[in-house]
């Protein structure tokens, strides 16, 4: 049977690509507030998308972009799988560094061009298709399957755990799904069994009501766009350590043979640094370039804005700074605790005279999957099928907060099955998707399907 | 004779505020290239202006905005008096601060508010009319009167050096008249005998080619934003003491007379930082507030820009970051010498695997003037005869470059004879010139002119 899908996957390649050119053309920035309509049609493209596969789709709404909900549950007995993916895509800015226009598909190199070509709109599609190819060749799926797409997975997915919890029934399945990964390395296919989480806020720094002549009132107040500097530099010593007190305290370590596992990975460093375009590496000592991207925690301005920023000088005393900051965080550490802790840090080195706002975008705890499960196994004969290869066990430093509700709210695992790469530019200009990597994560979802069927248990 | 110019002052004071509001609505800001048309508009409207007061007048044009130069020679024998002034102005951002528009000029309360209502159209134009109530009155004036009015003030003054320098004999003067600082207090008016210089200059961090994806990369590079505000907290310690080595080498101490006489002014430290909205001052140790703002150097950062800055979170390690930083310096300080020192203390902060590049704006030293000069006399009797009370001898914390010029390329002194307030928003939103202080700005031009004629020396 599933040679007759794999059969339909390659008689429709085209098709799929223009179909996807039609998603991504739709600038669904969940960020900007601007481009609320844009969610809407975003979410519309999905829902027809999985109607016209065969499922049963609609759209719900929420407080904020609504998400999409689909099934197809014709097959009794069997094991359920729950896709979830997200058709909100990160802010494109800057706009100038883009070769082609962000919202403006274009294939070049084999690969397709475009903000969410593989973040995640491109690799959540390959599930589409994939369910699309079993019941237009069978009128079935091995398996059950769920899709659960939100539309604000880039601003911290507020309205998907209220969803789940008031769907706990509707969305009950054996195991979540979700490709929103990377591979290891071009043709080095993986599955993900840990993430990193995150915690992400805002701090404003506030001195004069006004911006100040510098050369009149400078010298007798604290600046604040000094003052923010300083307390952004307190957060990370020379040697890379993060300075919140307690910020270590409930770090898992890895064990031995983790980092043996790790150091057996190819990784090399020069061609690492050569494709970021800097010519060494920083982070915390002691540990490796992949244990700290993988397996430690960071502390990072995504942003920071104060003052004068035109053309040519202007000699104030800025009135107020803001930064933007996320800590990626790693098992076991508690995201809301360690909020508080830089929250608390960061008003500890205010000077005197300013005032501080802090403001909490989101967290999400780390996780680590148990890699021996039927699940991951059928996982892996399905990747082996369509890519030729075994895939590799890994982790990631990226954070998947609904990966930590599922396990919570439906109390299951995920099979994180990424089929891009770490190159394909995720939230940054120039994102693209290679189109090898999306058919043969087309082929290796249809395989999955089928594998489930053997290996998974209801 | 001089009673005779006051009663034409007074009888012509609204046609003065009238023409400065023409003055003020044109947006004559030098740094903000797409104002180039402006700046001519605004040196047409200076010369025209000094030309209907009967002075021979043109627009020298420049590689940058034009100078206006005018003269009117009629008094053989007696002292010549040069007047510099700039129209060009600040940039009005943040202009959502404004309570009416920066180039709407509008009285409320009886100050006037737009840009440049004191800094420096308003100030510089009470010489203008000064000159014109003496021609129209008297057809002369006691003493011969030039002007040199500049548009790149606010940029570095960058082509007024060359200007001088070509037209030394022009120019050739007794004394430098400016009116670009600020009376000490409400109707304390005040003479300025020190001034601040300053360096200013502009450092941008870069690291990866692009904004990365702060889950996969972050932990293994250094951060351009992280590592610029570590940068920028290297120089200033916790005592407000700045760390750039041999800094305040140069320094000339102040005398204990003169710590002293400062010691002696009215300064009610609570009201300061009430009227600039903090609650605490902050500057380096072991100095009053009066001495760290006239006497003592400082280094602020007046912007700075990286990362994502728009609403909502964006998680990413930013590709780079800019910082305006500019100094402020005392004698006998070298902005060449500490522009490269500033240099070399940034580069020697830089995080591993980061490129820093160094752009220097400007620099001007700061001065120290003879207090008791027949000039500095003359200044003092007409000051007392317009505002009814002798001035206080003061030193400003702002820089004016030109100060430096006029006595190294003219080899005379300048009177600086401030007519506005501390608290009239130089710099920021809402600038604004009391119409009062406006007036006896003219009057005691007017006076000037007759007492320099007295007591001056050709």
């Amino acid at each position: 049977m599933l040679e007759q899908v794999e059969q339909y996957l390659t008689d429709n390649a085209d098709r799929f690509v223009d179909e996807l050119k039609d998603f991504l053309r739709i600038p669904t920035i969940s960020a900007d507030p601007a481009h609320a309509a844009d969610m809407q049609r975003g979410a519309a493209f999905v829902r027809d998308r999985l109607a016209d596969a065969g499922l049963t789709a609609e759209i719900v709404p929420t407080e904020g972009n609504p998400i999409v909900y689909a099934e197809w549950c014709g097959a009794p007995g069997a094991p359920t799988a729950l896709v979830y993916g997200h058709y909100d895509v990160q802010p494109p800015d800057p706009l100038e560094d883009w070769i082609s226009p962000p919202f403006e598909p274009t294939v070049r190199d084999g690969h397709i061009y475009a903000r969410g070509a593989t973040d995640d709109k491109g690799q959540s599609y390959t599930h589409v298709k994939s369910a699309a190819a079993w019941l237009n060749t069978h009128g079935k799926l091995p398996v059950n399957v769920k899709f659960v797409i939100e539309g604000e997975e880039e601003v911290g997915s507020n309205n998907l755990d209220r969803f789940l919890e008031d769907n706990r029934e509707k969305c009950r399945c054996d195991v979540a799904v979700i490709s929103d990964t990377s591979q290891y390395a071009p043709n080095m296919p993986a599955i993900t069994y840990g993430l990193r989480g995150i915690l992400a806020c805002e701090v404003t720094v506030r001195g004069p009501s006004q911006d100040l002549h510098s050369g009149m009132f400078g010298g007798s107040i604290a600046n604040p766009v000094n003052a923010l500097a300083t307390m952004i530099a307190a957060l990370i010593a020379d040697d890379g350590r993060i300075q919140i007190p307690g910020f270590y305290d409930d770090v898992l370590p890895m064990t031995d043979e983790e980092r043996q596992r790790l150091a057996n990975l190819p990784f090399h460093e020069a061609s690492y640094l050569k494709g970021l375009g800097v010519d060494a590496t920083f982070g915390e000592a002691g540990f490796t370039t992949l244990e700290r991207r993988w397996a430690r925690p960071t502390c990072d301005v995504n942003g920071l804005i104060g003052g004068y920023t035109g053309k040519g000088p202007k000699t104030i005393v800025p009135s107020k700074a803001t930064a933007k900051i996320s800590c990626r965080l790693v098992p076991d550490q508690d995201p809301k605790k360690l909020t508080a802790a830089l929250e608390e840090f960061l008003r500890s080195n205010l000077r005197p005279g300013l005032r501080m706002e802090f403001k909490s975008f989101h967290g999400a705890s780390a996780l680590l999957f148990d890699a021996d499960s039927p699940y991951m196994a059928a996982a892996r004969k399905a990747i082996a099928r369509s890519f030729g290869v075994e895939p590799v066990m890994i982790r990631e430093g990226g954070t998947i907060p609904v990966v930590t509700t599922f396990r919570g709210v439906l109390g299951v695992d995920t099979l994180l099955l990424g089929w891009g790469q770490d190159t394909d530019n995720l939230h940054s200009p120039n994102e693209r998707f290679k189109l090898d990597d999306f058919h043969r994560g087309v082929r290796a979802s249809a395989a999955l399907w089928w594998e489930l069927a053997s290996n998974g248990s209801d």
